[in-house]
């Protein structure tokens, strides 16, 4: 059975590194923007996301990012900090950049969210403002791919983790896969493919994978070979998503289980893999096994879609078991 | 007496050129962005604001623009088109650009706006989308100078500028200087005065011809001397305004004038300007004097402020008329 | 009879605006760069040259440019101070752009010839670095039209043809289009235009007229139309060359000549135009009519294609006047 | 003692990957550039001269790089085949960038180069140019440092890397910083770090370590603690050379030892590191131990600097024996 031998005795669970930002949602649902009256302000993003659903659980998450010296970046500063993130890694840039802006209608199907991210405060994150000692201070680096998509962020993300390496903080790779965010298809298979060889656990969905075995065995749909490509460097696991079919889960010393989903009435479409690699991190954390966390992960994944909202739909830890166990007596 | 001999019998009163976009109007007054819970949607950005204006007041104007391909985009347009204002002129661009996007506090002080205009889709308008035959079914191009402030939007302007000279189609400059489009202020003051020699009336307030004199008279305060500067080349009138001081009015041939402002409760600091421009150029198309026209533009820029939007606060003819006469009572 | 009224006691007759650089040309004739051993160097670049071509005339002229502050660059400056040329408005760059060079095979046909101008020094020159009173100082301001084919370069173009204005220098306008300098057809289209409406002579060829016509009237091949369209503006003189076959001149009062060419054996395929647009200018200032202007610039064009180097085979007033003289004879 | 365990059976023995460009040398010798009457036209870039000197001494190099798709570009692989370089690596970019150009004076000291890399050829290489199989058909890939300085050809180089190691390739990392090539002193810590931990062997001077070093341990001149840091991931070999005082070389499994070097006149300041890396290379390839390889790899140095030109100056294996022995018995 996998061992993580997660590093002891250090003050920070989970360091989030990517992008934190702000979230306009349609005031009214089931309406174009055309008829919208406005929006409502929430905190967005995915390592935002996951530092907040570690929070809820009862972790003590922090985040490396970058957002505008401006309302809206002091906004999600302020915002996360409420929720018991660690801020202290987050720049606030005074340059002109941006932070990343999400307006989205809220609509069952066919639902357009319009994407602020040129000149995106968070990709202007630079090698120098990451805090080796910082890194040092926690258990797990976790890194979104986005964060990946192009400089300087992309050398301040591998820069954090040369310095995780160097101290034992474990790496994990969420793909986090943004088409707009990368130059090219080579760049990003080129980067990920790097990146996934450094990391302890790498978590994608198949589309994601494909991105990253762009270079090297295009058209591939095979996760078993796709696992066994990526079970290479320092990575221990590896874990493919599929949506609505659940999970597969791969680990270096040969162990493999599939996770299916928990069925819910979905409020929204995103949210779920960011819930989910949230719970997962801190199930393993408390010493969990892999099978355990995965489920767990699964379950809070299932919990925040249906829910309208998406960090303010993070379970509590008691919300995640009274849910495991409600569908436990169900079944 | 001033005789501008703008050209008869054309299907468009007004073409404004400039950017069009979304303005966000913080829900809770006199809260900061930390604290307020959502926005307010509504449609902004100079020469829409005018081309709005022009529209209440009974005159026919066209805009020529960018917006983004998508729902905020269409909203733009849809909202324009619905005001009377013609859109064809109105590109709507899929290659990522974004619509121009302001998100404010709603505050009688230390009101702060946040700007996304990265990649804006207004400043990719294309010297080939300036359609020459609409430009000459117009009496009057209206250049917004932030639409000079980089390329291609830049080499549009001067396009247009170019067609409409040919066509005897007469141009305005409204200077509309934000100093975070610009490269450099000697860029600034290169095509602002070019511009300005190439128009028949040129608006701004001191601070903007500060800018454009920043290469041959940096410093120069004196409102007469900057006048006789810039009623040169093509240049018939040159308006200088000073916010609640009024504005002063030179010609060509000698005339000078000085307009006070109308007193009324301030609600917002913007939509002045645009008002103002508004109803000037509507006035001087009916026949108007000089003088009535700066009239009728004060007591719109006045009508404006006092009330919480910006397009949707401009007047139409009657509110105007009703307003001048009250006041003339009054005083 | 065009009277061109040019400023009278000015220390410089002609200013030339653009770039200055290093030709290296093969030490092989009608060898292939493959087997070339080596190259001899020279100064190039059209306003260079006709600077020189107007010192070795007698004329005064003067040159503003950009070269790199380093051996290249320098050598450069110390030519032309040798040659006669007033070099106070050269511009040593420092910030790590390079002084253009173009490396050139020496064959009869075919000739290729690798260009090396990206982050050119030329290009770089800013609207800062163009001295009011230096403009002012001088007779004719000589634009070639690269130097407006890219930022900020072209605004400093911009900026000293409006100093040039506001003091009765006379502009002149050589389009000197290369496209591999432009963003775009549109963009190209877009100054020249605009340029060439502020110029008291427009200088050009078939090919580069079509590139001024792009916007407006693509295809058109009619000089006739083409010079009446740009006799406009500023516009009084516009000559169209037809290499071979001459030129064609045509005044804004009506006047219109063409002059031939003086056959010689060609010995490289470049030096023409900048043998002609210094002659003639030379010519002018002397007071000379403008049909003896334009057969003295033909004649020093032939001179210069039937010697091996461009720079120094610019022909001086002795020369020139011995080589018409041979002719006539010969006639 | 060191065993490297070369895959055999290969038919290519070193891919060098990076720039291969034109030198251009003064022709007269201890002259400024500006009295210099022209340029011999030689073949340069670090990766070009190792593959040479492998070529000279009788192995099998290949070369991956990019030069124009003009006479200059053509020139330089038409000598690289001619000296028994493979080429079928090196792409021909027709997009208009230029190949790699030095322009140097002849000077024993105060030698001055003008480099024009500025969109330069070599770097704009792509991942998608680089053929995995190609790399697995060599035994060892060379990777010169100025290739990781920019995009794409960073992203080619990290490409190139991964399919070395997934082909049990051996990597070699010659640092060969040019500070101009690179946005950032972090950029060029970041990615030096990065690619030393794949590389087998590393080697580079202490300027060069310091570089490298600059995140982590800025103002460190201790080169066993240099060493010890670097002997990290895959890399089993250090080597830093400190010029005058030769070499010091340090193993993962504690070996060290320090090499002198071969006193000569120096005719040139460079191309010492070359034919330094190309003889020491060749040596190990052949199974000798590491210390006959720096060994070699010095004389080869020595003959080098000793001689006028570059690429042209490596010796052959004769001349490389003849000179050790000569130096033996002179011993």
């Amino acid at each position: 059975m996998m061992d993580f031998n997660f590093p002891k005795d250090r003050p920070i669970d989970v360091i989030c590194l990517g992008r934190a930002g702000v979230d306009l949602y349609a005031k009214e649902e089931n309406t174009d923007f055309l008829d919208v009256s406005g929006f409502d302000k929430h905190v967005g993003g995915s390592p935002a996301n996951i530092a907040v659903a570690l929070a809820r659980l009862g972790a003590k998450p922090g985040l490396i990012s970058c957002v505008s010296d401006d309302g809206l970046g002091r906004y999600v500063c302020d915002y996360l900090n409420r929720e018991g993130v660690d801020t202290r890694g987050v720049v606030l840039d005074a340059s002109g950049t941006r932070t990343s802006l999400a307006i989205t209608e809220m609509k069952a199907k066919d639902c357009e969210v319009v994407i602020y991210r040129h000149n995106a405060a968070d990709l202007s994150l630079t090698a120098e403002q990451v805090n080796q000692s910082y890194i040092a201070s926690a258990k797990v680096l976790l890194v979104t791919g986005t964060a990946l998509s192009s400089s300087p962020s992309r050398e301040a993300c591998l820069v954090a983790i040369q310095y995780a390496k160097a101290a034992g903080t474990k790496v994990v790779l969420d793909v986090d896969y943004r088409a707009y965010s990368w130059a090219s298809p080579e760049d990003s298979a080129t980067y990920y493919q790097l990146v996934a060889s450094m990391s302890d656990i790498v978590i994608g969905n198949r589309e994601e994978f494909d991105v990253m075995e762009h270079l090297v065995d295009q058209g591939n749909k095979d996760d078993d070979k796709t696992a066994k490509r990526f079970l290479t460097g320092s990575t221990q696991v590896v874990i493919i998503k599929a949506g609505e079919f659940g999970s597969k889960v791969y680990t270096r010393d040969g162990e493999y289980f599939a996770q299916g989903i928990f069925p819910v009435e979905v409020k929204k479409p995103f949210g779920a893999g960011d819930s989910f690699a949230g719970a997962l991190l801190y199930s393993l954390l408390q010493g969990d096994t892999l099978a355990n966390g995965v489920k767990l992960g699964s379950a809070a994944a299932a919990i925040n879609v249906s829910r309208k909202t998406c960090t303010d739909a993070m379970p509590t830890k008691q919300e995640l078991l009274d849910f495991i166990e409600q569908r436990n007596v169900a079944a």
